[in-house]
């Protein structure tokens, strides 16, 4: 969904109007994948999902990094980015997020340029600060994280000012950069050995996401604050709502035009012939054999259950697979999703981008890219978006 | 080649002979694209590469990386290895090398594990300290390289441990790591997001290699020593002897069997019909060009030229780009380039893997791929093997 509905037709060139106002629909990739994958077909599925993700008309695809959780086991989006990069046309990639406290920041602004610059400009770049101990642990850095913002803070001053490429120096607490000046004594005509690449991002700026998930999302008042695109790992309608408002706020606070067609929100999603195929292709397959062995547990750990547990005025007690299936996924037919979507946009104003979280049915993926094909051509026209249905955000 | 000649067959699954002891071929791609290619175009052209080098039958292809050089402008082999991965099946793909002091020591450990696991063992490590000052600055540590060596010795001690998943603490001068214990307190029957991922490499062991260039090269003792695999960039007949001098002596102190099969030799090779039109093509095509821009001023930079210079017993004075074709480069026909190889392999006592350097030849490719083809088909059965030969080291 463009904004304004608007876009500019670089083949005109003009702007046009959209010829049509749809949801626009995309990929999250965290991944899902069963421990019991090999890496070779966790990769294999991510390039699947994403050459299906491009023909079938989605948007986006955004791949997450982690490095030491058996599940969530992609620890180099930028790998399955490049695999895409030459066999898909119209997506955008996403690392969402690139952990900044984990990599040498000018060595990973010189990769994001060049991956972006690679994929003429179907790219951004999701920053984040990591959640994981063990992840903090293998860089031998503090487990109770209480490092990573400060080093978020540096390295992304470190990679603004590599792209900048203008000679700097820059030592702080936990990084260091700099950017080299080009020698202007050439021995030979035509010597050509002292002169600089340009690996900075394609166009010469790049869209930065933040993805926010608790209730009081610090990462929402950052993205808000510095103007960055908005992604909500979805943790129940309130805390949804909330995230919109937050960025907001910040965004207004900080002179940036908060802009509802940028925000994107993820979703567990599964569309076929009737609810009940869907929820029986939901609960016995990868979202269900995900939930029951990962996603329920972590999201007691993090203390994640209780948004959707509010949201219902339900009791933690009621929590069972099949109460999530029907509480918190959005599983059924094409009219089925399109209502909860609906009544979803109508709770909290609505979001540009729906992104769907990846699961596991490398075994059998028919049922899989069925769903993602009705979602983008039969349920992405029947959603309201927030101008038709005059939608007010807070 | 394989140093006894025999091979371990999967499908058979016995140890054979191998039908043809011949010289093993390979790509090293540095890449020497001239600057004005943009990103995709560098991509494309070491993705095709590599896919040539698959279908012709060479056994590997190397890529290195430099974040500074607009020459020598591939800042992420990883990239180029990963969109490979899919539509190769025989060559092993190595970074050749990863910059171990630009990089976040147990990152790059996990990043080279899952590659590797990914590519299924189609893969090896070169590891280096980097030689690009600009490089350096860029990381905004010393320009000089003081610190490069020991950033080396500390990366490669955390990345072999990472390696190894057992529980540790690293706090060095430069670097920190760590290895993460697997919490064992599970609160659900089936709770699995307690779990490690395993991106040690594939097979639990990883082939390094190390690069030499220079006469008295400090690389050549360092693979020695550890028994890693040594590559020679060609700069000369008399500085490759004493490149395997070098890793033999130092390998056999060290208690590791020097085997000859393993050294890897980089060439600039042109092969066609006749020895004219070779001439021509390397001359007036991407490799001309980019010696008259790039290598020669650069080779002189690093006072490389004199150690070819002495090979010929000529001067200085003499070097024009005819007289690096004729006695530098290794150009045409397929009886012309045995014959210098054998010249070479009798006056060195030869080598297991010639790995060919590859140019720009993008607006143009026929001839290139030709030269290739050509190289593994015709060339190749006529280089009599060091066995054969009976050639004795030093």
């Amino acid at each position: 969904m463009n904004g304004s509905g608007w876009v500019y037709c670089a083949s005109c060139p003009l702007w046009v109007k959209k010829r049509e106002e749809e949801l626009d629909t995309g990929l999250v990739h965290i991944p899902f994948d069963r421990p019991t994958r090999t890496a070779r077909q966790t990769f294999d599925w991510a390039y699947e999902n994403a050459i299906h993700a491009d023909q079938s008309g989605m948007t986006e695809m955004m791949i997450a990094e982690h490095a030491t959780q058996a599940w969530e086991c992609i620890p180099n989006p930028e790998l399955v980015i490049a695999a895409a990069a030459r066999d898909t046309e119209r997506i955008k990639f996403a690392p969402m997020a690139h952990l900044l406290p984990y990599h040498n920041p000018a060595s990973l602004a010189i990769q994001v340029g060049w991956l972006s610059r690679i994929l003429e400009g179907r790219y951004f770049l999701g920053i984040g600060a990591g959640a994981y101990p063990n992840d903090a642990i293998l860089r031998g850095i503090p487990a109770d994280l209480s490092e990573n913002a400060g080093r978020v803070r540096e390295s992304f001053e470190i990679m603004r000012k590599v792209w900048e490429r203008k000679p700097f120096h820059y030592e702080g607490k936990y990084f260091t950069g700099g950017f080299p000046e080009e020698e202007t004594d050439v021995k030979y005509e035509g010597d050509e050995q002292h002169k600089i690449a340009d690996h900075s991002p394609w166009g010469g700026k790049i869209d930065i996401a933040v993805t926010g998930l608790s209730k009081n999302s610090q990462s929402m008042q950052f993205a808000g604050e510095n103007g960055f695109m908005p992604v909500s790992i979805f943790s129940g309608s309130s805390i949804l709502k909330a995230h919109w408002e937050t960025y907001e706020k910040a965004a207004l606070a900080n002179g940036h035009v908060p802009d509802r067609s940028r925000h994107h929100v993820s979703q567990t999603i599964m569309v076929a012939d009737t609810d009940a195929e869907a929820k029986k292709r939901a609960l016995e397959g990868g979202i269900g054999y995900a939930f029951q062995h990962y996603l329920w547990p972590i999201w007691e750990r993090f203390d994640m259950i209780q948004g959707f547990v509010d949201d219902k005025g339900a009791h933690a007690s009621d929590v069972n697979l099949e109460w999530i299936c029907d509480n918190i996924w959005i599983v059924g037919s094409p009219e089925t999703v399109a209502r909860k979507l609906n009544d979803l946009f109508a709770f909290t104003g609505g979001w540009g981008t729906l992104q769907v979280e990846v699961h596991d049915y490398m075994d059998n993926p028919e049922p899989w890219f069925e769903s993602l094909e009705r979602l983008v051509k039969e349920v992405a026209p029947l959603v309201k978006l927030p101008s038709a249905a005059e939608a007010v955000s807070s």
